[in-house]
């Protein structure tokens, strides 16, 4: 590699991707952070997403040979950096001496229109179960996820990592309104399920009614408040997930897994 | 209230219940913590747990008349303690007025020997994991949830607050290795369940054949390193849970999430 080393914390490249450790930064660019070689190397492998800008560090170089050639062949621009300079650019401990800029390629609505089963997360705060239900989405085939505006930033460290590499596996589309993926939904011939503890339809009776074959658009709420009003409204059914011994309820990962997993081996079958 | 109010950190019943705080505490009181009035109020209403003390804040003590009057009648000794002093007591940033000291009933093997689903955790190191896992095998009827050594400790105060109060509505067993595990619910007539990403068998072939109808004991293993290889060998089936999409694997609260409303499902239909 014939780049000097930055190792210094004031170069401007280094000023601009640490702006993308806060949701504000990552906002105004449009771009965030991924570390470590293997969200790395999901990112080159990624139609959706490009990577902008990749900093290694000085003694990671060696270990991570193709990784480099891959991203600059995507058109990354590679930029070697001292070990002091990656530890700025970092969320976690160890970013395994590569971090990398990734843009977002503009996801259309179009993505809905074609999906059989998508997730709508509705005000989801908590970054661990964004991810979560993202990579619980990915395994079970899903097409899409949407996020209302109010829930976690999804290009967050933590949900980035909770994600385990989904996050570049299927599109995320953000500020979608419930409205919005409501009526692309519908006219695309996909039923909304929101889910709720108080819900009229238990989802074991849409599972023995053979009801959840059908292309769905499945909607969880914030874990304090649940689904919204809106999302009442703009659902064809609220459904609830039985509980059978004592617990109040299910963590919200948990019942995602459970209905995402009923639609996709109801949907195969 | 007659008791004074303890204001010395160094008072002896505060220095012993802070000692609860360390995973090692806990081990050599067999005592843990429990903060918050939900949690509290679960703990009185279990039979399976003694609320032994309980602290209560100088300006709490009047919006939990009627919980320090229950805890009371169940045995604790309840302590008015300084603001401060309840602060040494807690895990979390708002134990909202209340702390109890809870000791466990000594949980026989037979627990395991009337279940008809029930949950072994190998080696599980997160206690958001296991807590959750409590949680959603609560959520699902089952009748017991074993942990082996090198679990993480189910009465940390993170593993208690994912368990979301479920901790207190069913028996958790600690120190309960695989063979003895595998044994008992042989026994028992339970068919031992192992998963993991190369399992032999899909869930979804165990849904269709109707094999999730039997009196079941699942096994999840490691985040890092999944079941262990005694429990293959102890397992009557190593299954996998399919992945539809992209995702290399699920999280382990997830895949437990599927596994378990599988069977909760088939044994009630």
């Amino acid at each position: 590699m014939t780049e000097s080393v930055i190792s210094s914390p004031h170069n401007s490249r280094i000023t601009a991707a640490r702006a993308l450790l806060t949701r504000n930064g990552r906002s105004k660019a449009s771009a965030f952070l991924a570390e470590g070689p293997h969200a790395v190397a999901e990112a080159v492998a990624s139609s959706r997403h490009q990577v902008r800008e990749l900093f290694v560090a000085t003694d990671a170089e060696s270990r991570h040979g193709s990784l480099i050639a891959s991203a600059r062949e995507g058109g990354a621009a590679v930029h070697v950096v001292s070990d002091r300079v990656l530890r700025l650019l970092r969320d976690t401990v160890t970013p395994q001496g590569v971090v990398a800029v990734i843009t977002v390629r503009p996801e259309a609505g179009e993505a809905l229109a074609a999906a059989r089963l998508a997730v709508l997360l509705d005000r989801v705060a908590d970054p661990g179960n964004v991810g979560t239900v993202v990579r619980t989405a990915d395994a079970a085939g899903a097409d899409l996820v949407g996020l209302t505006p109010g829930s976690a930033d999804v290009y967050s460290g933590k949900c980035v990592r909770a994600s385990a590499g989904s996050l570049f596996h299927l599109p995320v589309v953000t500020d979608l309104t419930v409205d919005h993926a409501a009526v692309a939904a519908g006219a695309a011939g996909c039923r909304v399920l929101a889910t709720a503890a108080d819900g009229e339809s238990s989802l074991d009776d849409l599972i023995a009614d053979d009801l959840l074959a059908a292309p769905t658009l499945w909607v969880f709420g914030s874990e304090a408040h649940g689904v919204s009003d809106t999302a009442r409204a703009a659902s064809d059914l609220v459904v609830r997930v039985p509980i059978y011994g004592s617990a109040e309820s299910l963590n919200l990962a948990a019942a995602a897994a459970v209905c995402l997993y009923a639609s996709a081996r109801a949907q195969r079958r």
